[in-house]
């Protein structure tokens, strides 16, 4: 058999994350073409490179010419300016949905965010279908990409799914990320799921690794057959060791989004 | 005593909902401030009025000044092309609620629309829970400001509540009309509650008349003490007499969004 | 405008709740075809009438030629021998879907009954997504065509309405009446409802009046449209006179199907 | 036919929800018993009283002798001591059902409180399964008696209906009471409601007026059919003139105990 | 101890899967009486056979006299003719029903199939409660058997567990199998778990390997003590290598009954 | 990094599980003061004892200076006589909560039971916000603490867990341990993790190993990161061969808390 697709384009590809994801498209698709505004070195015989920004309308149309999936990982990584947020990851995203819209492409992998709903308290153990409650502009970016892609489902019947990321690092840094924590190897299992599950129609997925802790409920995700093999628990005792115990009572320590709680506004003096 | 409020800006002023809507606030403040990006006449004692498009940032922050609460009903009101979605109704309403926590205003009513949930099926009786499916890049821009509306509660203690307006007009035009009116003083009500509610938060509610047709469940909005007093029933018969029964098979019968749910991509020839 | 259909045919024409309907379907259809297995008589101009048994499977697919809603309130009406019931209320209703689907019916109403939900206890407040509890072999024939009718809505695209009629009689008849009375005029307007709901798919619907007493929750029949405009109250002080209060212990108090949940099987001597 | 009841115990007779019962009991019961500490005056031919502390287990013992239902509104009412909360309303109510099973009384009604729940947001919405937030010791005390009267029903066959008060008094005092108010009227209907209707093994109710605005749902005690008639709407203008509005972040706004949840505990200084 | 039973009936013997079953039950019952319409070979020490129709209603009472549990697992296995359907399966099981009530047999296990809920989609992760969508009439005499097992535990004491099987084969042969295997072993776990449990009433279990992608949540049937330990995974590579990628959209994709979805009617020629 | 606290209070030191947890706590604090009535032998360097009643007010006052958490699992620890629970649990655990607000101790662990939900049916599968069912006087003592430290966390700031044990054997003894069994290892791990969780605000958490049939969810309380790590699987074995199969219709077979749903009443010369 052929491979599920003939080719893939990923955005990010030059960052923490699309640097994973290369070495685990490359069993999925023929071809892998990468994005991203910063050039991208090491190109691989299966692999092509582009270099602009999300914002180019026209750039992202080329892009997505002749692609058959999309693994979406590109645009601002954290809270930051509005006007950034906005071009960045409100229009950029836009213009992937539509680029992929034009070309007929039929399933979109997005890198959403825990950040889309980090005000929800831990012992809500919400799932996948609770209200959003963004804790930054950029985790109400994420909003927007989730909605605009369930609109570009419903209507225009291109798949899509949204993984929210927790915390993916090489290993977990802190006391929060031992619940928080999405080993790589994981999260390109994660990715993976989303582009080979037979069908997705708009999924939603949380994405964690399977830490001790668990503080969200990601059952309605089950179609899509992921299975995390990692956990923090091997590093709980030298972050333990390294680190004191949390405050009970911060805003860090009882919701989801962690310290983008304690965050003031990015385009204020004291919030950046 | 003294009116709930000092001044209150009303945006969309001139709109078909915001002439409606200055009869109401007259009796909840000993001010309005009504804005719109055309002029607007017959300005009456307690009020004053202002002209300027909601993506001007500058304009926007000196029209918040010395108010006390918004009632949000600018931007564009139906689908249309991305640029103007994007630029009205995103930016627009950004730059509203940056000016809103800038000046330490307390509550917002936002004119959100049944377009953020448009691709529900009215048999699935959704409440102001469920996820949103937009039926438009309009609706879009309504779930993106119900997810900043959020953010700034959340983050920053400015009250909101988003109403969802179904089909507000000076009586049911068709038999789609007969479960998604709202009467213009069920309207003004609505809003009125929302401003009055001794505590709200961040919520969300239906915006219906007491229609017979109950499609959706708004017992969560309960706390604003809305009670609608019209209905589309005396309308029913001449709208019968007049149109032809629906098909039950086509979209715009089965989903809350009716029509929006036919239309096509507002960029495309075909859906201009 | 027509009437929304032009033939309707209405099966048990002669029974009791189908000589109430005869009345109201009028107001719908230009032509009501009237089906029984006894000869029913005062047949109106816009009416014509059949006599046969629904286990006739040739009989049964004539009678639907021709029309373009079935109003299904045939069979044995009460529990009886597990023959009777599977051929009356199985074989018949199987026979009415295939006809329907044969000769292309868009919409069928079907008379269900809180005997398919009967174990249920009142305090359990289910609603129409309740699984079904039978009471009865009666009860079980009535969950048999609810799956039945929603096979062929959900392959074969005919709309049904499922109404669980609970106890309508011209007068509530004693003290579980009082809260399980539908009255005849209500029944009606629920039938009446079901046909011209624009939408209706596979609908599941509680028959209740208005009744101070409200053990079931019909919420998600909230697209029918139906609003009871009757109740059991003006005749609670006739009814609390002359009967003693119940036995808050005994099955027929606590249950929603009442007295059926304490007969035997019907095929014992005992059940008889 | 005879009254439902032949003697119906009252405790808390001579406060101010007791004196109200009286007249409601008389359609109810052929006779009923006057219990409270403070001796009761105007006693009525279908009356007999009896003075004596909760806290006294023969003499509850004794009072409970020959009756076949209680309404137990005796004890503590509102926020105090722990020692007078344990004695009056856990000891006292302990006397009270153990009488009632060592004597046989069916059915039991008692006077639960809104601050048993006291520490949900009026925006939860909770329902009568709610698991309880009390807000004060004394709501402590309505949790111990509602779990304590769940194990005479489960164990011992006791009937039990728990109406939880929200703010019954002859007009609401202040802008919260616009949605807490239950009339006295209401609050005689729902008691009498919880005495006749025909099963009711444990069931929680709020008591509640039909006021506008609602902060909880009530369905699940539907087979009460307690149906309010009165409201707090022909009291809001005055009230609103004579008050300034609520502050929306106090707890006392937010939580459904209003008030009760600012106090101290009522054993410090501070909270006395 | 004594095994559990003295003698298990278990009808569809002669099956793909009373093969498989006849291993496990020889732990669980000192004779196992096997019954089929066709004969069965190598006939056990602790066997016995019976040859017969369930139609048959005496050969059917016969089987089950001196039996005290029942594993019925006969009938048409398929989807198959409206006449075949009504007399194996739904008369055939009443038979079933009626002789167990007659001769006092305590526990049944009832063979049901996804086909039951079939029209599900996989996203709507259903639990065992969910209202049935039959995508067949072979699923429509499953839900027949599911509610008639439900009264003849509501009002007969006959305790049921109903086993939603999904696909039970030697091993999975497709794609859809990836998540929809029940391996035999598992299969047989499953039955013993539902004839070993202390107390199963009522209960409907899905009848699932532990494959990585999970479309149902069984979390309800938890109390039968059934753990999977078979999975799809070890065959993945090699269907992947064999078979192309599903189609997204497709009926047979979506739904959980597969392509039961995409039959036509069985008594059309087109759907024979 | 130091342990996680200074000094816990555990009481009920001396009891079967108290002597358990010794050694747990050990690996968490500095100092462990434990508190039983009967003296406490072997005290480790870490350890110190006091030897008090829990009902003694002043005695409980002392015992809790200078401590950071409690470990609370003194009291009556069976059904018995009303005034022992009264004294024992009910005043004995308000000392204890009184105590740790004087003292400003951050965080409680509470030994609540199964008893506290022990007339749910397995079959319910409920979690730990269902409403409480207790079995006997015991368990509306547990549900008593859980209300009051509901109180105590949401007025005054602390934390608690509350853990409902199941059955807490050195192994499981008899057919219902299968399900309800907690080994002493399992029982250490979970109140370790109630301990060292980053918030547990007000927390309940079913106390449960890794058993095979899992009659509740306990998804909610996964934010204490508790991971059973023993099942009653190894003892299946022995305990079948030498024990009957549970009769299915046994109130101690159907419900949760087994025989204590068959004692008659503690005071009651039958139920001693």
């Amino acid at each position: 058999m052929a491979k599920h697709y003939k080719r893939i384009l990923l955005t990010g590809a030059a960052g923490r994350l699309g640097t994973e994801l290369r070495k685990g498209l490359a069993l999925l698709a023929d071809h892998v073409r990468l994005a991203d505004r910063t050039e991208i070195e090491d190109i691989q015989a299966h692999e092509e490179a582009l270099t602009f920004d999300l914002s180019d309308e026209a750039a992202v149309f080329e892009a997505v010419r002749d692609v058959d999936a999309i693994v979406h990982f590109g645009g601002a990584p954290l809270e930051t300016a509005w006007k950034t947020v906005l071009s960045s990851n409100i229009e950029g995203s836009y213009n992937i949905y539509e680029a992929a819209r034009r070309h007929g492409v039929g399933r979109v992998v997005y890198a959403s965010s825990v950040h889309a709903i980090g005000y929800h308290p831990l012992q809500a153990h919400i799932d996948t279908e609770a209200p959003v409650r963004p804790d930054s502009l950029y985790g109400v970016s994420k909003c927007f990409v989730e909605s605009l892609s369930r609109l570009y489902w419903d209507k225009f019947g291109i798949e899509s799914v949204c993984v929210r990321i927790f915390s993916s690092f090489p290993e977990p840094a802190d006391r929060r990320m031992l619940w928080s924590y999405l080993s790589f190897d994981d999260c390109v299992r994660l990715v993976s799921a989303s582009l080979t599950a037979p069908h997705v129609g708009h999924t939603i997925s949380f994405g964690l690794s399977d830490n001790a802790l668990k503080p969200v409920d990601n059952a309605r995700a089950g179609h899509l057959g992921y299975r995390p093999q990692d956990s923090s628990e091997p590093f709980r005792q030298a972050i333990e060791a390294r680190t004191d115990p949390a405050d009970p009572g911060a805003a860090a320590t009882r919701f989801l989004g962690g310290w983008f709680c304690e965050l003031g506004h990015p385009d204020d003096e004291a919030g950046k």
